[in-house]
This record gives C-alpha cells, sequence and structure tokens, in this order.
C-alpha cells in the first residue's frame, strides 16, 4: 500500500471513531452502516430543505420514492452493466413447513440460509433518480420536465470511510429536455453548487470526475466519460484532507436514458437528461469536519443557513 | 371466494385507484410499492411530527437507521422463525470479469441473474424498532430506556391495498426497563394513542391483535400472543369500511428482545421490552379516506393540529 493511501485509511478511521464518540453516528457492527444521532439526522434534515431551497424557484414537480425499485426497470437501466458490484438484489423466502424447516436449521447450524431465495422482484435503489426515468417515457410538455426527489441509496461497498456509506440520502433534481435546455440547466447548476458550498463554508472545488465502471471495460468508460465532461463533482475534504470527497455531483447522461425508456421532447426528436445530486450525509459530515463537532460553534453566516 | 372477500378486495381496489388518479401516489408497476406526490409526502410529514411529539414530553432518545440491518442480528432476532415470508434478504454480485459476462447475459436472456449472488451481510429493515435492541445489551440505567425512532420498512407481501405497502414508513417509541414500569408505559400509549386518534377525526378503535405468523405452528402462537394481550392495535377504515386497518401497533415483548441481546435492568433483572409503532402511510391513507381527497376541505381541528 502506497504512502499516501495509508495516511488517508487512517485519517478516515479517526474521523469515523470521532463521529461515534461523539455520539452523532452509531454504530451497528457493519461497516459504512451507522445509525444517526437526533442531532446529526437534524443536520442532515437542514441540508435536505437547504438544498431543496436552492432548486424551488425552478418549480420541480416533487416525488418521493421508498429505496427500492422494480427490478425489470433496474435490468433495463444498464446500472448491472457498469456497477454490478454496487447492486443490492432483494430475496424472499417462498416454500412450505418443510422449507421454512431447512431454513430454520440453516441458521442454527451458522449455514448460508438464503443461498435458495427467489428473487423478490425488486433491488434497492442505486441512486435517487432512478424511479424517475421511466416516468419520462413518451413525449415531454414543451419545455421538458424537472423533478425533485430525494430517498435513501444502497451501494454494496463496505468501508471504514464515513463519507462511504452502504445506504445515505441523496437529494436530486432531474431534467428531461431538448438536449441544449438540458446541457445550460446544468451549467446553472454548476454556478448554483459553487455558491452552495461557499455560503455553507465548506472548502469545495469542481473537477471533471468519472464513476467507478466495473472491470477493464469500465476503464475505457471512465475515459470517455472525463473526456466529454460528462460526470462534474463538487468535493470537500471529509475523511481526509488529502483525497477530497464528492458532496455534489452533476451528469449529462444524453440519450442514455431517453432511449432505454423511449423519452421523447414535444417535438418527437429524442430527448436528453441530467441530473445534479446532493449526498446529504456527505455534507452533513464535511460540515462537522470542516466547522467541528460542536453545532453550536459553527460559524455564525453557516448557522444562519441552515436555521439554527 | 368469499362474499366479503370480494367486496373488501373491489373496496381496496377502487381507493387505490382513486389515490392514483388523484396524483397522490404513484405507480411503479410492483405492488404495493409506489411512488408519494409531494403533497402526500408532507401530509407524511406532519403526520410524523405529531407523533414525535406525542411522545416528546417522556424525552426519548433520538436515534435514526437506515432501512438495512446488520444480518447477524436478524438472525438472532427469531423474525426468521415467525414471518419468512416477508422478510428481504439482500444479495450482491462478486466475482470477476467472467462471471459479469455471464451476469449480462442471463439479464440479456431474460434468465434469472441473481441466484448465484452471496448475501451482501445485511437484510431489509422489518420494524422500525429492530436495529435498537442490540444497543440496550448490558445493564440499563435505573429507570430504564426510552428510544425514538423512525424508519422506512420492507414486508415481502406484494397486494392491491395501498394500507399494505411492501415499504412503508414507522414511527416507535421503544421502551426498556423493568416487567412493571414497561407495562404501565405501554398502558399509558393506550390512551395516548386513543386520544391522538380523536384529535385526527379518524373513526377509530382499539383491539387485541396478533402477528401474521407463518405456517401452522405459528396460529399457535398468534392464540396465545391474543390470549396475553401482547399486541394492542388501533384500527381505522383505509381501503375498505369492512375490514378496518392497523394505524397504531403497541407490542409487549416480555423478556424475549432481553434474553436474545443480554439486557438487564439497573438491578441484574432480566429486562422486558414494549414499542408503540406509527404506520405514518397508513395514518396518511386514513385521512385522505376519512376526510376526502382534497386536504383544504379537512375539518379545521384536524388541519390546526398538522398546522396545515
Amino acid at each position: 500500500m502506497a504512502r499516501t493511501e495509508e495516511t488517508v485509511l487512517t485519517a478516515q478511521r479517526e474521523f469515523r471513531d470521532q463521529l461515534l464518540r461523539h455520539g452523532l453516528l452509531i454504530s451497528t457492527g457493519v461497516p459504512g452502516l451507522y445509525g444517526r444521532s437526533g442531532e446529526f439526522e437534524d443536520t442532515v434534515q437542514r441540508i435536505d430543505g437547504f438544498v431543496a431551497a436552492h432548486g424551488a424557484g425552478d418549480h420541480p414537480e416533487v416525488m418521493r420514492f421508498p429505496p427500492i425499485i422494480d427490478r425489470s426497470l433496474f435490468e433495463r437501466s444498464g446500472y448491472l452493466k457498469s456497477f454490478p458490484q454496487l447492486a443490492g438484489s432483494v430475496h424472499s423466502f417462498e416454500g412450505d413447513e418443510r422449507k421454512h424447516r431447512e431454513l430454520l436449521q440453516a441458521v442454527e447450524q451458522g449455514r448460508d440460509w438464503s443461498t435458495e431465495l427467489p428473487h423478490a422482484g425488486v433491488v434497492l435503489t442505486p441512486a435517487a433518480c432512478y424511479p424517475v426515468y421511466p416516468l419520462f417515457a413518451g413525449a415531454l410538455p414543451a419545455g421538458g420536465r424537472l423533478v425533485d426527489v430525494m430517498s435513501y441509496c444502497f451501494r454494496h461497498e463496505p468501508s471504514d470511510d464515513s463519507g462511504r456509506m452502504q445506504m445515505f440520502r441523496m437529494h436530486e433534481h432531474v431534467r428531461a429536455a431538448d438536449p441544449e435546455s438540458t446541457v445550460s440547466w446544468r451549467e446553472a447548476w454548476i454556478g448554483r453548487s459553487e455558491r452552495l458550498t461557499i455560503a455553507l463554508g465548506l472548502d469545495a472545488r469542481s473537477e471533471v470526475a468519472s464513476d467507478p465502471f466495473f472491470g477493464r471495460g469500465g476503464k475505457l468508460l471512465a475515459v470517455n466519460q472525463r473526456e466529454e465532461r460528462l460526470k462534474l463533482e463538487i468535493v470537500t475534504p471529509i475523511g481526509s484532507d488529502e483525497q477530497p470527497t464528492a458532496i455534489i455531483s452533476l451528469n449529462y447522461h444524453r440519450d442514455h436514458f431517453a432511449h432505454i425508456f423511449g423519452i421523447r421532447t414535444a417535438d418527437g426528436e429524442v430527448a436528453h437528461t441530467a441530473c445534479v445530486g446532493f449526498g446529504l450525509e456527505r455534507m452533513a459530515l464535511a460540515l462537522y469536519r470542516q466547522h467541528g463537532f460542536d453545532r453550536t460553534t459553527w460559524p455564525p453566516s453557516v448557522r444562519e443557513m441552515l436555521g439554527l
């Protein structure tokens, strides 16, 4: 392991331990799965409201979804091509009393009781915007559509970095329109996002980024994504100063979802889509990291922004 | 199918269709899995605050957990003995590029791509209180402990009844103490729950209830649970008038969780536990059912209670 990587891991573990000691996060025994204290949750809720308010002037349609989605929609989305390692498939017991006795025997003997469970027709939501694209199917109204969503999301990546949780909340604004409107909408959010992080007193910068695509083929996809600036991120220190973490992600999908779900503009052209996602726990963690564990001592301007 | 059962199913489907037509719920194609409109979500949030306020005078510790829990804790809880059919086990892909190609081939050919996925060490949360009991392990402080939790919960029971969702939110107050204090705490919540439903103008009544235990052995457990009045419910019409639905559940576990997780009173005795759970979506649905789909026409006293 390289020296820098070691330093980063040590810093991340130290910060996580501090969060646990201050009672802001609660250990569950599973890496990347934490309970939240009342105060931490309150901070997340305030950030959620702050983020929603920044997009409210655009009058988005507000929707909320539980953190599971239709399995067939998930298959169509292409997620399994790019990020199979992060997905969470849900499985349930179906069977009679004999099967049930076998299940309980497996539990008792410490064997895996879940190997034969059939899938339950749903998977955990990988990003808050996934339930939205199928709803755009068909011809969009003139001017396109804009949706505000927020939900818990799942990513199977157990980690000691508090900034990399297995379940976390993402607030997103999702746009579907003609290519030009979609691009300029994302451009507007770059400026907004920078102002938003400045208002929160965070030491942040924007950069061109790529997704953690699976495998060797994934490396090419990542290079292409960077070259075409399809993914931009606002990053800020959370677990370590050396390796800042994305708190806002601005993604331009071109016609990827429009092709899959049959989304057309009012003129009948293939639509384009884009989304801006805010990592709510990450933003809260960045505030504790950079302004201290005692919320009453945060800069007055930041406290005012969050209504504290 | 008996005549009454048919009438109930027809009424439930009719009410669900009305909710979809009014745009309060959004279809996802999966039975029992819905998006929520901005207004419906707002109603749920107001009920959540209303429920929390009713218990705030007891100064509970506030905790919030994501909707997955540690698989080993889930095994120990005994849930698989009683309700295997409702559980949701989470599975993730692990493998190399060859395995990934096989996975994608299965998707392409419409075969099940998830049969060989290993479990991910977590399961979906079956009730909001499950992450709390292990935290009580050891000796309780004098007077015991009281926790306020709220989370999305999963139950694998696809249904056309909007009052029976696969994912829904439950707000709970969880008590661990000596047997006498635990029993009297639950007693106090029976009165509170009745006052709370009256304040919301709901046509509700309390009754002795039982859980949907699995199999023939489960029938005996249910009889025992009723005889000992371990589960009380406040029920009110949601999908049909003939068959009211539980919106509040008051459960006394005796020493079940205390034995499993080693919870003792300050005096070293085995503790008892109890919980009171509020079904937030169900309460919202009951309000729309009984006061109408237009929230502005709800009774003034109800609107005032919810800050509308």
